[in-house]
């Protein structure tokens, strides 16, 4: 079952932030696609199954970035 | 001898950013430090000997920003 969710970030600001974002939200077991909308901030997050939101969250952070809406 | 130049460079928008121009400078042969002021853009080249403009301009550009005064 694929399943895909868009969390909207806060603090991206060019496309190294994208970058890092991607690749910590990445990491995240069974997430197979994220793409950025450096614009709007919005992520939307695919995966084999769904990733709870506070992977999410924990990875953007981790990043240095805020998940400011699910 | 020691020379330090400052330059403005546009463009830097984030930490990344500031990292990625540091990088590309401190190729250049003969520089020992580069400081960065992103707020400002300031990038301040510092080096053992003389350090042509267009040197810095091309590491500038090469890490994909733009030197807007010398």
């Amino acid at each position: 079952m694929m399943s895909s969710e868009t969390y909207t970030v806060s603090g991206m600001t060019c496309g190294h932030c994208v970058g890092t974002v991607k690749t910590e939200v990445g990491k995240i077991s069974g997430v197979t696609a994220v793409d950025v909308d450096l614009a709007t901030g919005k992520v939307t997050v695919t995966a084999n199954e769904p990733v709870e939101e506070a992977r999410v969250r924990d990875a953007v952070e981790e990043a240095g970035y805020e998940l400011t809406s699910a």
